[in-house]
């Protein structure tokens, strides 16, 4: 039950990561909004994820925002780049989309100051820093900052707060923070690149961490997958 | 002539100031990328200006973003909410569009990123601080920080600079660097609220700054006006 009455607007975008990011804001007493972006990513079936776990969340208010990235191109994400499967690699992986987090985070403060909310959550966790520069915990805080300085919000002296709570987890705590919530896993949707008939890959970095962190946990994860890693 | 083959990504809304900024990268050697977003604001009008400004400036690339801002809803600007005309006042007005320069310099930043762009322009100015908060000197460095923490860019060493070359500049000041760098003033658009035949009203804040820019400035605004102010 909401204490408060606080709304919590969810950068939702159909991942694991981000579902369990929604129903800890959920279980933290806030009311949900959410906000998916429709950016022109391969992976629509991500889109699809986030709709249903709107639904079973009893999120109030969610908007998908259509943001067509791939007039910008440079990216595995939204371009015609191969997305990798062979494992994943130190450096910024091809599947980085430009600004990314930034702009989404901007759409986020965007929507949550339309509706009066303050409280903003998104997914991002440690796995993300080394291959992510728009996921570490200085550039989080530093948007904080911009986003206080730079909206009416902000400077009429209620400004946002940005909840980042898997920062500190790796993907085996979000697997085992997923079954503890009682939230299905196959409700999210992690894979890059999946089969014509829509099954996830299971070789794309995305779909690698994902199985990782879930054997690490040792809790079962419902997903079907197209192949087997060898790792 | 173009020293360096630098390119300058120029916000473009078409309106006077975004007209003038992109005139002084021109003058100072930028080769021009420009970006316009399209984000159901009432007055279409100004994304034409924008298209005519980049043939005229001999932009090398121009992206029109569409995106619908009407979903977040909380402005004058992109809801249907009246437009005043009765005179600037000194609060947050109306028109303010919830977190617009977060978002619009986010994704100005996405667009300079993917062409390997760093310089980043944007026709923020003096008058426009008062009002909104996304205007003034300090958001503008904090933003800078927040995109060089959060993008590849910015990690690998190539910071984007923010440039704001009317930051100081007064309406007047702006009027006669347009007369300066032979611009016509009728190319850009100003007006909040165009008439029905499309023709600027004269009588929103943004025609009021306008008009009395040029006045200040005593050289001639092109643009006709529907209504004259009782100023």
């Amino acid at each position: 039950m909401s204490e408060s009455g606080k709304i919590a607007t969810v950068l939702l975008s159909g991942g694991l990561d981000s579902m369990v990011t929604a129903a800890i804001a959920r279980e933290s007493g806030f009311r949900l909004h959410a906000l998916t972006i429709d950016y022109g990513q391969r992976h629509v079936r991500e889109l699809k994820s986030a709709s249903s776990i709107a639904k079973k969340l009893g999120v109030e208010r969610h908007v998908t925002l259509p943001l067509d990235l791939r007039e910008f191109g440079g990216s595995a994400l939204t371009a015609d780049i191969d997305v990798p499967k062979t494992g994943v690699a130190d450096d910024i992986p091809v599947t980085y989309v430009p600004a990314r987090n930034l702009l989404f985070l901007a759409l986020t403060t965007a929507f949550a100051e339309s509706s009066g909310s303050s409280d903003l959550f998104i997914g991002v966790n440690a796995l993300d820093y080394s291959g992510y520069p728009d996921c570490r915990p200085e550039f989080i805080a530093s948007f904080a900052e911009t986003a206080r300085l730079g909206t009416k919000q902000g400077v009429e002296g209620v400004p946002f707060q940005i909840h980042a709570p898997l920062q500190h987890m790796t993907k085996g705590d979000i697997a085992r923070e997923c079954i503890r919530l009682s939230l299905d896993p196959a409700w999210s949707w992690s894979c890059y690149d999946p089969s014509p008939q829509g099954i996830a890959c299971g070789l794309c970095d995305s779909c690698r961490l994902r199985r990782k962190g879930f054997a690490e946990a040792r809790v079962a994860d419902s997903t079907p997958y197209a192949a087997d890693t060898d790792d």
